[in-house]
């Protein structure tokens, strides 16, 4: 992530906020990310009169075909810059000035940091997906974010989240929202909305050979988030999120911290593309096949904030089923957190669920992880998806 | 509950508060409980220098011995009249004209409805605690509500869950407060603290024969509370509990009450203690050993709400372990529901558990009812305790 200092601080006078729990004098660089992912589709291969025989294919409401000036207009509105591009054959993704886009032919996936608008998009996004792809409604959405550092710098609709919350009402229906975690550790915020089955999107709808277990017949294909958030970064670690007087900055930087990181391991097999930023700060987006990682770094001690998310499911974790779930998960979370030393994380597993195992009675399966406390876990069990939270602190 | 036309409506002017998503027009009586637990040493028979062989012995810290007048004043505090009292070997239990209070040896329980102003009555009982019982310090407290369904109505501190969250915090150290479920159903607010270590109540522990399971050496002394809190109640199952022009009122017209709703045959062994209010409304206290039980119901139409709480252990549901837990849970879930027919409920299972099980993972085990749908199901895990939350509508 890009320095602070590059960012003027406002502080408009807001009401009441779960945010304001926190130290709210302003004193460095928002890490923390607002998250957007909107659906337009509930795969990317459930559209058109036929199911192609190959997913790759780009059918003709593929929100990958909107020109990059269009995605440019609209990144303008989160004030944010493309600062790479990167490709393949299943999604396009973006290294941006704050944080990262991801662009799948049926989703997209914004994540900003800092004082972004990110919310100031939503309008131009729905706009633009119909005007390009024919999607005249989404098929649904989700928002999240960790409670901020310094909310008083935000702006509207950012400025509290129960403006976030009437904001994307007015664009989104059936949304619901959620405050996830104590007043005692870092709150977590979660907007989402039910699937939206009059989405035309789904009339043409043929599901022969998808498995047929989704809500209302629309075929179930998994969808996880992963989240690891980390504050208080160890700052000796973070010497290394500094650039040094003979170092590159940018793409080629980038890449040599991913190696002195250790954070190349974590996927080796992974495409990256990262950028290291002048003085500090580090960003960057992995494409391994049809899914995403991406890690945000904030080095600055005063403000210190890593983030890692990404797509890829929990089950490929246990090495082809070799090692349980929870294993394979503590096994991601130690791997992630040593590269920064956080005292304090929360990490959570957002994870879509055929809707005939909503019944079933649900574990908490975040595990300990070595040398962290847990305070709070959670698990939140909605109709199509589950929610396992936890929040870590060094012991 | 006594019928909402006694209760003369306030509007305080209040800042964004999460009950205001709820309808705010004041249109009823509040039934939806406040409802506070302060305990002063972890169990009834961890005073003293000896444990006593017979545990129903009263120590001389003992809550129980503080003046009727006493707690008559207290509850003036708060707004609210004894309206009678029953008492066994492990408590005192008295029904209120808005609900109820339990007095153990070690903790009081206050449950109140309408617009009573339940925590203003915080430092007087306090204060009696320390000044009778020689209780300089609390030792833990839980505070929770489901969202009001008319907020305006409410006076300070119980304007905004923020007020009453500053409130406590004034009186209690570690506290910590959760939202919990989604702004499409009922949310349910929460407030703990953590055991107090420093409470002079423990200075003189001595623990042999107890088991050795709680936190830093304390007994663990198994607490649960079950909750059913039910809305939208069925008008034709209500007319019941309108008084009839040849019925009585009070405490007759409460035992009358109990066996034409069939609320006797839950807990056929217990001692009862209702009230039937003029010209609607009924609460009951039910003392089964050192646990008691208790409902409150509102049921007229534009405000129908009843209520069922329980510390009796989810063991003793089970039939001497010859049903599952969870099966047990989903009897007495049915039973309690069959008694109001409500169109919404939640239910609440909160339970101390050993810290040695903290790091289990734990089961999300609230299970579905018949006739009825769960919109969320959600658990958390605190270090001490665990809390199990499922919504239901009726499908």
């Amino acid at each position: 992530m890009p320095p602070f200092n590059k960012h003027p601080a406002t502080a408009p006078d807001i009401g009441i906020s779960p945010d304001q729990y926190q130290d709210d004098i302003f004193t460095g660089f928002e890490g923390p990310e607002k998250l957007l992912e909107i659906w337009f589709s509930p795969s990317p291969y459930t559209r058109g009169t036929e199911l192609p025989e190959n997913p790759t294919v780009r059918l003709n409401q593929d929100l990958r075909s909107i020109p990059l000036e269009v995605i440019t207009e609209m990144l303008d509105i989160v004030h944010c810059k493309i600062l790479n591009t990167t490709s393949n054959e299943y999604f396009d993704s973006y290294v941006l000035s704050e944080s990262s886009l991801f662009v799948y032919p049926h989703k997209m996936v914004l994540k900003t940091c800092g004082t972004t608008t990110l919310l100031l998009a939503v309008p131009k996004i729905l706009r633009i997906a119909s005007e390009y792809c024919g999607y005249s409604v989404p098929y649904r959405a989700f928002y999240s974010r960790k409670s901020f550092m310094f909310p008083k710098a935000q702006v509207y609709p950012h400025t509290d989240w129960t403006h976030e919350v009437s904001f994307l009402n007015q664009y989104f229906e059936n949304g619901s929202h959620y405050m996830i975690g104590g007043s005692n550790s870092d709150q977590w915020f979660l907007y989402l909305t039910t699937p939206n089955m009059a989405s035309g999107s789904l009339m043409n709808l043929n599901p022969n050979g998808v498995q047929q277990s989704g809500l209302n017949g629309v075929p179930h294909h998994k969808d996880t988030t992963i989240e690891i958030l980390m504050t208080k970064l160890d700052p000796k670690t973070m010497e290394k999120f500094y650039i040094q007087p003979d170092q590159p900055e940018g793409a080629i930087g980038g890449r040599n911290l991913e190696k002195v990181s250790g954070i190349d391991k974590i996927y080796p097999e992974a495409i990256g593309d990262s950028y290291m930023f002048n003085p500090c700060g580090f960003s960057m987006n992995g494409l391994q096949g049809e899914h995403y990682f991406t890690y945000h770094v904030t080095p600055e001690e005063q403000c210190s904030y890593a983030s890692f998310e990404t797509n890829i499911p929990m089950e490929t974790l246990t090495e082809n089923g070799t090692i349980p779930l929870q294993q394979a998960l503590q096994k991601l979370v130690s791997q992630v957190t040593d590269v920064f030393n956080p005292g304090k994380f929360s990490v959570t597993v957002f994870e879509s669920q055929p809707i005939e195992e909503h019944l079933k009675s649900y574990h908490l399966n975040i595990p300990k992880v070595p040398k962290y406390a847990f305070s709070d876990r959670i698990l939140y069990q909605f109709p199509d998806y589950s929610l396992r939270y936890a929040h870590f602190v060094r012991e």
